[in-house]
């Protein structure tokens, strides 16, 4: 049982972070793309938005190492 | 059990806070794009909404480390 | 059967603040961008409407720790 | 068995507010910006709205609460 | 099996009801801030499909209430 | 299983009604706000509609109690 | 498991009846108040469509109470 | 397991009438308010449609009944 | 066992005819509406269209009465 | 577990046959009411269509009979 | 065990098959439909898609084939 | 249990290789019909596209072969 | 269990790859038949996209095969 | 259970990165596209976007290779 909690707090982290950061990165090339003048405001912008969305999840990925190895 | 409870709550909890966050940041970095002009009012607005929304995540986060170590 | 419920409680609780707060605080970053001159109006309103979307949210929260401490 | 009936009464109630709260005040905000003129009627229509919507969800909180307590 | 029962019904009354309330109430929203001369006639319209809406789900909710006490 | 088979057939019977309401009632409130001159004969049309469609999910809240109770 | 297929039965002949009667009749709503001159022919439409919808979850009905009653 | 078979087969066998016949009687209401002049070979073609939508869900029923009493 | 599988069989021909036809029927309806000349050549390619649909769901059907039967 | 089995493999090769084929005849019906001169080419290539797209459901079929005369 | 594993393999294979097919029959149809000057390229294309789809599913067939007469 | 397995891996990548393929091909013929002068550097483009996108559905089906006879 | 393992891992590679090679070429090839000045430039860039996407299902494959022979 | 978990930690992370670098990938190759004099900006940006989504995946293949070899 342990080891498919683990998988699951892993999988589920691993999910939320490719679908949050996605989203943002994505959106961002695309503002690039139309605004090349404000790309310096958009890339510092979307560095903190990948720091405060990947946050919960990396501590989803601890909470399954902690599973793993207790 | 104790260990899919844990992994349940860090799991959804991850997943929350990803698709709550990946949504308004990327809506502002959209809106920055097309507003330069009010990117600091977007901006401060941006960090309050992240706290909003993290903050019941956190919370889960949370039950997911008690589950584990009582 | 305890840590199944309240992992069930809290991670519910965080997917619906999430969800709650992330559609009304993005539509509020996007009506910010396009009237800047009625921002004050719209940011207290903001404050108002997560209010009430996290307060059932928290409850549910409320029964996932009393699940756990029972 | 008690504590995933809870759970589930509590979690749904839980989505339900957020869902149909998000849902009106979003909507509500939209409108706002759009017509600043008629702000008030709005808004107090949305605190009403919004009394009828938590009704339910908060009956069914109380299922959860009379589930752990009985 | 009492609980969840008990819970099952609870949980999709509120669902069910911020569903068919949160697309009623917002759609009477918009409505209003677009028409804001016909406002009396859709509230009073709203109130009464309100009415309509949740007489299911609060029977739903009466047969949690049966299951739990019975 | 009494109790969950009761909870189910009432359950689905408020998912169902609010679901057809809803969508009934939303729709003739956003047509009274566009055709406000013929507001008469759709609020009729819309209670005949509402009636038609409660038909079946009473009948089906009925067969619940019935389970409840035999 | 005789309970819980009469509600099985009975919910998913509420869920049909409810989805189906809710498009024809929103439909037809929308048509008649685009169509005022039309209402007549629509309504009398209504009528037959939604008497032949009904006439499956009906009988889906009908077998709940003979799995109820046997 | 008979009563649960006999429950799937008119369940489904409902929804399927309903989501045919909703979508046949919606489509053909919206275009006789488009063209009310061809509305007598609509009319036709629409209990043309009806019938042969319904011949597998009733064959369905029939398979159900023939369950529940064999 | 047995009756589960047959319920199965005919539930999902059922599900597959009404989805087919009442796809095929409504495109039908809507195009007759639009070229009301060339309404018999439509009709008689949807009558080859319903009968090559509705094959495949029939045999299915069969399947389900030989499970009965056997 | 036989008979679930074949109900399976008829159940999908039914839905795989619908959706296949509802999908090409419903596009070549709304093609041949917009070219009515291309009518007979259209044709044809649906008859070779529908050809290709039913010979896995059909060979699912077969091995629906198979495994019921095992 | 085995009956299911060969209605597994065929069922998704007819499924992914007909969605494949489907995809590609109904583009090139309304592509015709538009460009009859370029038919017979368009077909020759076609027959090396529907090759190309249909090379996977007919050796998931097979090893349903396999299975069942292993 | 080796069955299930076979099948599981067999049914996915033919699911797998259908989406792609589906996807790519129709996407492709679309293109070809719009411009018809680039058709040959498109028709090689979609080989390469099939090629790679078929590799690992290839080796999900090697997998299953070698599960069935190992 | 061994078997059902390597299967899931696989088939979830496969559906993965599928789908981002899948997303990736159809919208080089919609890109290249827009700017076809631009081919070389995009399909380098698509080579370096699908090497980038199919690392880590190839990892995953790599485990269903570790899983297969350890 | 150990294999199990191991493929879900696997399949989770290679659906998640194939998620999420096909998003961020295609989106690049349509906007170089359609801004051919912003490619190498893009580019790079593109190549930190995929660094950033990739390391959570490729922390839960590292999780399924320590529950595999544990």
């Amino acid at each position: 049982m342990k080891y498919i909690g683990a998988a699951i707090a892993a999988g589920f982290a691993a999910l939320a972070a490719a679908y949050g950061n996605g989203k943002v990165i994505s959106k961002t090339i695309e503002s690039m793309a139309r605004q090349p003048e404000s790309a310096g405001s958009l890339r510092s912008m979307m560095f903190i938005g990948v720091g405060l969305i990947e946050a919960v999840p990396i501590l989803s990925l601890v909470i399954g190492f902690l599973i793993l190895f207790m």
